[in-house]
C-alpha cells in the first residue's frame, strides 16, 4: 500500500452536529488494527451496533506486521499451571522499569504517579478477562508461551519471569506470522458478528454537541465526506505517529529515522483529540527497535524492525570500525544505543552502525523473519554490502554510506575503519573463544539468548551468541539505525480509555486505546507483547465504558443509516 | 516567593466574548520577564496601548535570575569592529548544531525544515535591530563581550566564533547580576513609557470571537476574575514548563528533577494555546544545566543552575567512585550526561553524580555566583558534605544519599566507592600533572576554560582546569544532577511569533515569544545568550506584527478601561 492510497489530512478542528449524518451506530471505532478490532468486537458482543472506520484499504495496521505476542499478567494458563503472579508483584515490576528514577518499593504506588498506577492496575485487572473473552468467542484462540521470559526477567522485582506471553494459535513455530493469524481471526469474527467495517475512511475530525463527542467526519478514498454518528461513543485506535516526521522530531527523545509501524500511523489522534482540549502525555517515548537505514530512508511500507539480530560470528561497529554495543540487547534497548550524544564533537557518533558478518553466519543464520539483515538467497538483499576481504568490505561500506550523506549529517567512514575493524574482530574472536564478552556482556541475559535467532549449533557452546569471525572472506555488512515499532504517546485517558480534558475531566463520548493514546509504560518495554496485551485490556475496558454511556442528542435528528 | 502566592490554575478552555471586559488595550502582553518586557516596550513604542499581566507578585521571571547574556548575530558592535557575520554563515552554524543528523551544507536550508529555517532567518534579521532599539530608548543599554566564544566556536561552521554576546551595561565584571540589571532598566522604561503593568494576574484562558483571540481572562491574587480585551493581539511570554512535573516527565527527553527557571514557569501557554488548536513543537528539548540535587528535590525557588563548575582540584564521580564525565563541559552538554541509560541494569547510573574537591579548591574557587557548589563562608552550605579523609567523606556521602532514596530510585553508594574514588583521584592527579585528561579531555575547548570559574592561578599551567587533588584532607562533596534552565517547547509560531493551527494557519490575535513557544534550536545551545538574543528578536517581530493586526470586534461592546 502506498501513502497516496489514503485520503490526505484536512483540518482537525471539530464541527458542531448541525449537518445530517450519513451513518449511525452506538459505538464508532476508528482504526482496524490490534486495538480497533478487539474494541469493535467487545462493543458488538455487548449488544452495541458498531461501525469500524479504517483509513487504509485493508484491516490490520501495525499488528498485522507483528508476531502478535500479547503479554497477559496472571493469565488463565498461569493460573491453571499454578504459576503465581500477584497484582502487587506485577505492579512492582512495571514501576521499577517504567520510572526507575522514582521506583520506591515502600510507596503505595511504587513511585509511579496516580495516573500511571491506575492504568497499570487496569492492565492487571482486565488483560486476562479480555484475552479469555476473545478466545471463548473464537476471535483470537491462543497458545501459551510457557517459557518465554520477560525482557527483564533477572530483576528481583520480576516474580513471574516467564509465562505471561500468549500468541495466536496457528502461528508458525517461530511465531513471526502471529499478526497475520490474529488479524485474520479477529476480522473473521467481526464479519461473522456484524461489525460494520468500512475501509478507505480517514477520520478527519470529531463532531461535537454540548461538550460531548457525538460522531466523526471522515474522508473516503473516493474523496467523499462521510459523517458518522456515534450514539454512545467513539473509540480511536489509530496508532502512533511513527510516520509523521515533524511529530517524531518534536516529541521523541531520540531522533529516529522512522519505524516499522503501519505506514498510515501518522499521529491522527494527536491532532484530532488536541482540537477538543485533550492533554498529551508520554509523548517522549516509543516502542523501539533497530531498523535498516536504507529502507527507513526510502520509507518502505514493508519494512520490518529487527526484533532479533541473528548471527553469532557477527558484530556491529561504528564509523571508526570500533565495536560499541552489545548486539544482542533486546530491541528496545539496542535501538537506543544509536542515539548516544558526543558532547565534545557535537554529533551522534553511533547514529548509523554497521553490522558485519562472515560466511558462517550467512550460511547458518540467514532468515527472512523479524527484519533480519542476514537474508537467504531469493530474498531482497539490496541492503547487503559485500567484500572478499575486510579491506574490500570497508571500501564498499564507504561507498554505500556516501549515498546517504545528505540523510546522515554527512556521515563518512573514518580512514581508520579497516584497521580498527580488524582489531575489533580479533578482540571479539577472543571473547567468542572464551564465551565471555568482557566489553559488552553479550549473551549474558536470558532475553539475549531468546532473540539469538538461528545459529549453527553444531559446535556446542555455553554462550551461543558468539563465534569467532572467520579470517577468510567473503564478508558481508549492512547499515543499521534505531527506529520505532511505534510511538506510545498521545491523549491522556482514564483507566477506561476515556480521553480527559486539561483538568482531567473525562470528555463524554471520546475514547482511545493502543498506541494512539498515552501509555503508562513511560520508557519501558516490560516484555514481549507488552504492546498488545495492555492494548487488548484497554479495548475491553473502553468498550464496556462506551456501552455504559448515555445516548447523546445530536441535533438535527440524524438520518437513518 | 512561594507557589501559594500565585492563583491556582483553572480550566484553560477558551470562552466567547460575551461578558463585558474589565480592561482593554491594543496589545495585551502576558508575562513580565525577558520576553514580555521587551514585547511590551516594542508594542508601546509603536504607539499601541499595552497592558502587561504578570502572574507573580513582581516582574522578572527567569531572566532576573540569569546573567542575561544575549546572543545577537551580526550585532552593531561587530559591524563597527569589522567582524564579519554573514547570514549564510550564521545559518550554517545553527543548522549544524540544531539538527546535526540532518545537517547538509549543500541543502538550501542546510538540512533544517522550512519552519526552522524561517525562524533562524528571523533571528538573524531582527536580533540586532531589536537590541539597538532597546539600547537607543535607554531600556537596555549594553556592553559588548568581544571575547566571549560561542559554545561550539571550534566548529568549522562557526565563522564568527566570538563577538555575538552582549550583556546589560552596569552588570558586574563577572556578569552574574546581568538579569537584575536588565530587568530593572526595562521595568523602568515600561513605567516611564506608560505600559500598564499588573502583577498578581494569572491568565487562565483566552477570550475568542469569530475564530480570533480578542482577549484573556485572568485570576488575580485576590481571587477575582479580570477580563482584558486585546483590540489587536495578545502576546504570551510566560516561560516554559520546568516546574510542572507531569509535563516535564511526559515531554522532555531526559527525566530531570526540575530546574532553575522562575518557579511560576508551569507551562501555562502549553495548555492555553492547545485549547484553541495550536500545535506543540520542540517539546522534547530544554535549555539544560546541572543543578544541586537537594535544592531541586526541595523545589527551592532560589535555586540557580550550575552554569560554571568551579574548581581545578575537583572531580565528579558516580556511585561507584568512578570518574565518568568531563566536569568542564558547557552546562547544556554536561547536564545531559546524567541521563545515560544502562541497557543491562535498567537504570540511569549517572542520575546523581558526586562533586568532590579539596581544601585548595575550597580556598581558591569558592563563589556564590552561577549556582556553584563550592561556596564561601557565610553562604548557605547545607549541601556540602565533609570528611577529613576520603574514607570519612565516602561514609558521609553514603549517609546523605540515604536521605534521598525515595527520590532517586533507591540510589545507594557502592561498597567499592571509597576505593574507586581513591583510584579516580590518583588517575586524575596524573592527568592534572601532565595537563592532559586522557579520559575526558577536560579543558581542551575554549568554552570549558570560559566557564572554569575562579581558580588559584599562582601555579601557572597550560590547562588551568586541572590541579592534583591533595593527599590530605579535609575533603568536600556535593550531590549534582541534570536540570533545566527552562524548557523550549510549546506552540508552533510563524517567524513573527504568531501561533498557528493544525494546518499551519495563523490564529488571528495570538502570539507567543520566548520559552513558552517552540524554539527552532531543537537540542542545541548555540552560545551563551542563545536564549535571550532570539527572544528579544521575536519580541520585536511579534510587537510589529501585532501592531499591524486589524482591531477585532468583541461583542458585546467592551466596557471602558
Amino acid at each position: 500500500m502506498t501513502e497516496s492510497a489514503v485520503p490526505a489530512r484536512a483540518s482537525s478542528a471539530p464541527v458542531p452536529a448541525e449537518a445530517p449524518f450519513d451513518v449511525e451506530a452506538d459505538v464508532v471505532v476508528v482504526g482496524g488494527g490490534g486495538g480497533g478490532l478487539p474494541a469493535a468486537l467487545f462493543a458488538r458482543w455487548l449488544g452495541d451496533e458498531v461501525v469500524l472506520l479504517e483509513k487504509a484499504p485493508e484491516l490490520g495496521g501495525t499488528a498485522k506486521k507483528a508476531a502478535f505476542w500479547y503479554w497477559i499478567p496472571n493469565n488463565a494458563q498461569m493460573r491453571d499451571l499454578g504459576i503465581p503472579d500477584a497484582e502487587e508483584d506485577f505492579l512492582r515490576y512495571v514501576a521499577r522499569l517504567s520510572r526507575p528514577q522514582h521506583y520506591d518499593p515502600d510507596s503505595p504506588t511504587f513511585g509511579m504517579n496516580e495516573w500511571e498506577f491506575a492504568l497499570c492496575r487496569a492492565i492487571y485487572e482486565s488483560a486476562s478477562p479480555a484475552a479469555e473473552l476473545l478466545r471463548e468467542r473464537d476471535a483470537l484462540p491462543y497458545r501459551h508461551c510457557r517459557d518465554v521470559p520477560d525482557y527483564w526477567s533477572e530483576l528481583p522485582e520480576d516474580k513471574a519471569p516467564t509465562g505471561r506471553v500468549l500468541v495466536p494459535e496457528g502461528a508458525r513455530e517461530s511465531m513471526s506470522d502471529g499478526g497475520e493469524v490474529g488479524i485474520r481471526t479477529m476480522s473473521a469474527a467481526a464479519e461473522r458478528d456484524g461489525v460494520d467495517v468500512r475501509t478507505g475512511h480517514r477520520v478527519q475530525r470529531l463532531v461535537t454537541a454540548g461538550g460531548a463527542v457525538v460522531g466523526v467526519e471522515a474522508t473516503t478514498d473516493a474523496d467523499r465526506t462521510v459523517r458518522v454518528r456515534a450514539r454512545k461513543a467513539v473509540i480511536f485506535a489509530t496508532g502512533g505517529f511513527t510516520h509523521d516526521r515533524e511529530l517524531r522530531e518534536n516529541f521523541l527523545s531520540q531522533p529516529v529515522y522512522g519505524g516499522c509501524a503501519a505506514i498510515t500511523n501518522e499521529g491522527d489522534f494527536v491532532r484530532i483529540a488536541s482540537s477538543v482540549g485533550a492533554q498529551l502525555r508520554n509523548m517522549n517515548h516509543a516502542w523501539m527497535c533497530p531498523i535498516p537505514l536504507e529502507k527507513a530512508i526510502a520509507r518502505r511500507p514493508d519494512m520490518v524492525g529487527m526484533f532479533s539480530v541473528a548471527g553469532d560470528s557477527m558484530i556491529f561497529v561504528d564509523k571508526h570500525g570500533r565495536r560499541v554495543v552489545n548486539e544482542k540487547l533486546p530491541y528496545n534497548e539496542l535501538s537506543q544505543e544509536f542515539f548516544r550524544w558526543d558532547p565534545l564533537t557535537g554529533e551522534f557518533p553511533n547514529l548509523v552502525l554497521i553490522q558485519v558478518w562472515d560466511q558462517r553466519s550467512q550460511d547458518g543464520s540467514a532468515s527472512d523473519e523479524y527484519g533480519r539483515l542476514i537474508v537467504p538467497d531469493g530474498v531482497d538483499d539490496a541492503h547487503v554490502i559485500r567484500g572478499d576481504t575486510l579491506e574490500e568490505l570497508s571500501a564498499a561500506i564507504a561507498d554505500r554510506l556516501a549515498r546517504y550523506r545528505a540523510n546522515t549529517g554527512g556521515l563518512t567512514l573514518g580512514d581508520d575503519f579497516a584497521a580498527n575493524l580488524r582489531a575489533a574482530v580479533d578482540r571479539f574472536n577472543g571473547f567468542a573463544e572464551r564465551g565471555v564478552d568482557e566489553d559488552f556482556h553479550r549473551g549474558e541475559r536470558a532475553v539475549q539468548q531468546l532473540f539469538n535467532g538461528l545459529v549453527d549449533e553444531s559446535d556446542g557452546r555455553e554462550n551461543p551468541t558468539m563465534f569467532p569471525i572467520s579470517g577468510e572472506g567473503p564478508y558481508y555488512a549492512a547499515l543499521v539505525t534505531g527506529g520505532t515499532l511505534d510511538t506510545k504517546g498521545g491523549p491522556k485517558t482514564t483507566p477506561d480509555g476515556q480521553v480527559v480534558d486539561d483538568l482531567d475531566r473525562p470528555i463524554p463520548g471520546l475514547y482511545g486505546v493502543g498506541n494512539c493514546v498515552a501509555s503508562a509504560s513511560a520508557r519501558a518495554y516490560w516484555a514481549g507483547g507488552a504492546t498488545l496485551g495492555p492494548i487488548i485490556a484497554f479495548a475491553y475496558r473502553a468498550a464496556n465504558a462506551a456501552h455504559a454511556e448515555a445516548v447523546k442528542e445530536a441535533s438535527p435528528e440524524p438520518a437513518t443509516a
